[in-house]
C-alpha cells in the first residue's frame, strides 16, 4: 500500500524536505505544488504570452498551476496543508476545502497561534499537528502501526 | 427556475442585506452561515457542554456550524464568497475550495487590493466582483437576461 | 430551507417523540425506521411468505426494512443515531457508517458510558450529544441561529 | 486480477493470520487496521499531544486510525468484517455500513449466535460465513473458480 | 415522504393497474414505460422517419423509449420489475441491472417457475414477490409500518 | 412527472418558440441560454468592468453565461441541441458533450446536410431530428405515450 | 493502454476462447464469470453450508458469484455481452444494464434472430456484432487503428 | 507522477507528433483518436457490416470510435483539444465539453482568429495556447517546475 501524500501550502520554509527526509524508507509517494515563487507567479505569461494587466497575469499563472495542483490533490490519499507565519495563504485554505469536498483525508499543520482562525479548517481534518515531525510519525503509524519510542 | 445562492464569508458588514435587497423580486433563495459572531463561536459548548480547552471549545463550535454550512453549500447552485478587509478569513477560502470541488458555480467578491493573494481562488470562479451590486446584476442577468441600463 | 432529519437507532424509549415535540415550529421533516419491534422482525415473512429457517426469516425482514431505511438515509440532510442501554445495536452503528460514507452530517446521541466503545463512530460525527434536548437545540441553531437561553 | 481485501473488525484472535495463510499463493492483497490494541488507543495523544480528557484522548486516536481504515476500505474490492465474542464492536458495524454505502462487496464473518442481532448487517453482504476457512474458499473460488474438494 | 416507484417489465397483463388500485391512498407516485405495444415499437419511425431496415426501425424506437425509461428509473426510489410468462423479456432484466447499478431499491415480481433462471436478478433485489398484492403490502409497510391483517 | 428540457444551440431562428408553442399543455419546463446576442456577448464587461482586450472581454462574458447554462444543463432531464446553418456553433457541440458526460438524454436537431460533420454528436444522442415539430412529438410521446395521428 | 475487457453471458460455447485466441498479441486483459456451470450453481452451498430450499441454494450461489462479476464489470473498460441460442439468459441482460448504468462501453454479441427481442439492450451498446471475430477486430482497431484487410 | 494526456481534435496536421517529440524525456503518456481519416470513417461498416444509408454508415463508425475516445478521455489527467483551420470540428468541441463535465483539466489549442467563436470552450480551459510548443512547455512546467529559458 503506497500512500500518496500531497503537501500543500506554505512554500517559504523547508517543511516539505523535513517530511520527505523523515519518511525515508516508508512506502510514501509525495507530491506538491511548484515551490519556486517566481516561476509559480509567472508561469502563465512566460508560456502563454504577456498580459498588460496584473490581474490577468496572475490569473493565467494560477490556471497553469491548477493543472498540477488539481491532479496532485485528486490522486492523493492524504493531503497535508501547512499554514505558516506569513502571507494570506488563502490558496492553502482553498486546497483544504477542495480536498475535504473530495473526501480526502486531511492533516493540517500550523503553529498554535492560528488555532482560532483555522478552527473551521481544523474541524475538517483527521489530524492537526504543529511540527513536520508529527506528520512523519503519523505516516509511519498509518503504514506500520509503530509509534514514536 | 429558482436560483439557490449561498452567501459565504465576511460577517462584519451588511453585504448580505445589500444583495438580498437588490435582488428583491427575483426568483432567488438565499442562504448563508449564522452571522452572529458570538453565537457562532460558542454554539458548540452552549449546546453540548463546556470545554476547558480553547481548542476544543472552538472545535465543537466549528462542527456544529458545519451542519449548517455544508447543507447550504451542497444545496446551492451558486456560492458567493466575500473577502473583507479584516481577519484571516481562512474559512471563506475553505468554503470556496469546498464549493469548487463540488462543481458549484463560484462568484468571488473582494476589494481590488486582494487580487494577488486571491489569484488561486479567483481562478476557480465564474465571476470576480468588487461590489455587492454587481452580484445582484449577475443574478438578474442569469435569471432574466437583462443587463444594467 | 427544510431540514430533512433521519432518526436512526434505539427503538425502546421515546427519544424520537421528545425530539419531534421539541422541534415543533421548526422547518424540519423527520423520518425514521418502523419502530414496532414485532412488525419490524416479521415484515418479511408476513408479506413474502414463511421461512422455516430463523436466518432467512430475519433476512427477509431486514431486506424489506432496508427499502425504508435506505431511502430515509439517502434523502436526509442530517442523520441522528441514538445508542441506548440495551442490545447489540449493530444496525445503529451500520446506519452511522452508511450515512458517513454518503457524506451525510451525523449527530450521535448516547450516554457517557459508551464513549470509549463508540469512539470511531463519534469521530465521524459533527456533534455528539447525550440528551434529545441537545439535538433539538442543534436543529434550532442550524435553522435560526438562536442558542438556548 | 489482484483482489484487494480489507479485513475489518475483531482484533483479539488470529483470524486474519488464518485467512492470510490459507490464501497463500492466491493473487490477493490484504489490508486491515492496526491490531495492536494499545497503539490503536493511544496513537492520537502519543503523536499529537496529551489530552486531559479521556473523550478527546479517544477522539484523537480514532481520527488518526481513520487515516488508515478509510484508505483501506476505499481501495478494497472486498471488505470482510469479523464480529467476535467480546466487546461492543460498533466500529466493525460502522465499517460494514461505510463499505456498503461505497458499493464494496461485503463478507460478514460471525458465530451463529449473533445472527439475529446482525441481521441488518448480514442483509447487506454477499456472503455470511462462520469460519475464516470459508473466506479463503470464497477468495479461491472468486479468483480460480475452484471449490473445496 | 412520497415514494417514487417505477414499474418495469411485462406489458401484457394488468399488474400495474392492480398495484395502482391497491396502493390508492398511499403517498406513492408511480411511473413506468409506455405500455401500448405498437406505439412502443413504432415511435421511432413514426416521429423521426421511416427506416427500410427492421434493425434500425427497432433501434430508433428503443432510443426514443429510453428517453422515458431512463428518467423514470433515475428518478425512482424503488424499481419494481415484473417478469411474466411470455417473451424473452431481456429489457426487463436490463432495467433491473441498470437500476441495481444506480443503487435503486429493487423489488422483483415473477412466478415461482422462473426462480432458477432469475437467481442473479433476484440476488440484487431487496424483495422477491409473486403477486402484485405483495408489492402493495410492501409499499404500505414501507410508508406506514402496517402489515396485512 | 415534469420533464425538464434545456434548449441549447442556435439563437438566430425561432425554433425555441416553435417548440414551446407546440408543447403547450404538456408538463414540460423549458430552459435555455440568454438568446439576446449582444447581451450575451457583453454581459461580462457590462457588469464586471471593461476590458481593453477582446479576448478577456469575451472570456468574462462566457463565464457569466456559464452561470446560467451550467445550472440549466445540470438540472435538465433532456437536453436538445440545435445546429443551424450559420456560424461555427462550437458552443452547441460543447454543450452536447457536457450534457452527454453528465448522463443527460440528448436530442440533436439539425438539417440533413450536417449529418457527416455531426456524426460523433449524433452518436451520443437518443434522437436526431430535423424539425422542431419532431421534438414536440417526442416530448408528447415521452409524457403521454401518444403518437402523431 | 491496456484495455480491460469483461466477457459476460453465454457459457456453453467457446466464444471466449475464440476471442482470447484472436486477440493474442494485443494489449488486452480479459476477465469473465466462472464458466463451470455446476460450480457456478453450487458455490454458495458448497462453501457456506447446505440449504434445504432450492431458492436459497440458488441465492447463496448467485451472491458468491456476484463477488466476481461485480468486480469484473466495475474494473472493465469494455463489457462484451453474448446472447446464445438457449436458456433465458436474464443474467446476461442484467449485466448489460448494470454495465450501461456504470457508463461502461458495451459490445453486444448475438445471432440476428434475437434483434427484435434485444433492441433495448442493443440500443445501449456502442457495437452490435454477430461473430466473436468481429469483437476481435474491434479490439484491434481500438488499440491499433488497423482494420481487417 | 505519470501525466496522462489525451490529444483530441484536428487530424490533418502533425501537431500530435510535434508535442510528442517536444515532450520526449518527460513522464507523460499520450493517447488520442485514430488519426487515419478513412479508417475512422469506415471502421463501423468494415467490421460490423455494410449499411446502404450514409447516415447509419457514419453512425456505426462514430460508435466504434467512441470505444477508443471515451476510454482515452476518461483515463486522462489532461485533455488537449486542437482546433485547426478546416472543417466543422464539432467532434473536437464535443470532446472538450465531455472532458469538462468529467472534471478533466483542459488545454485548448487554436489559432487566434478562432477566439470569439471558441470563447465558451476557452472559458472551460485552464490554458489556451496557439502553438504545440506551448503545450510542451506547460507539460514540462507541470512536471518539473521549469520554465522556457
Amino acid at each position: 500500500m503506497t500512500l500518496k501524500v500531497y503537501l500543500s501550502g506554505e512554500i517559504h520554509t523547508d517543511w516539505r524536505e523535513e517530511i520527505r527526509a523523515g519518511a525515508e524508507g516508508l512506502d510514501v509517494a509525495f507530491w506538491g505544488p511548484v515551490t519556486d515563487h517566481d516561476a509559480s507567479d509567472d508561469c502563465g505569461v512566460r508560456i502563454l504570452g504577456e498580459e498588460p494587466s496584473k490581474y490577468w497575469h496572475d490569473h493565467k499563472g494560477a490556471m497553469v498551476n491548477a493543472l498540477r495542483t488539481r491532479k496532485g490533490i485528486q490522486d492523493a490519499d492524504i493531503v497535508v496543508v501547512r499554514f505558516g507565519d506569513k502571507y494570506k495563504q488563502w490558496n492553502a485554505a482553498f486546497d483544504a476545502g477542495y480536498a475535504a469536498a473530495l473526501g480526502k483525508s486531511l492533516i493540517i499543520l500550523h503553529p498554535p497561534e492560528h488555532q482560532h482562525a483555522l478552527k473551521e479548517v481544523d474541524a475538517a481534518a483527521l489530524a492537526v499537528a504543529e511540527e513536520p515531525r508529527q506528520v512523519v510519525e503519523i505516516l509511519r503509524y498509518v503504514l506500520d502501526g509503530t509509534l514514536p519510542g
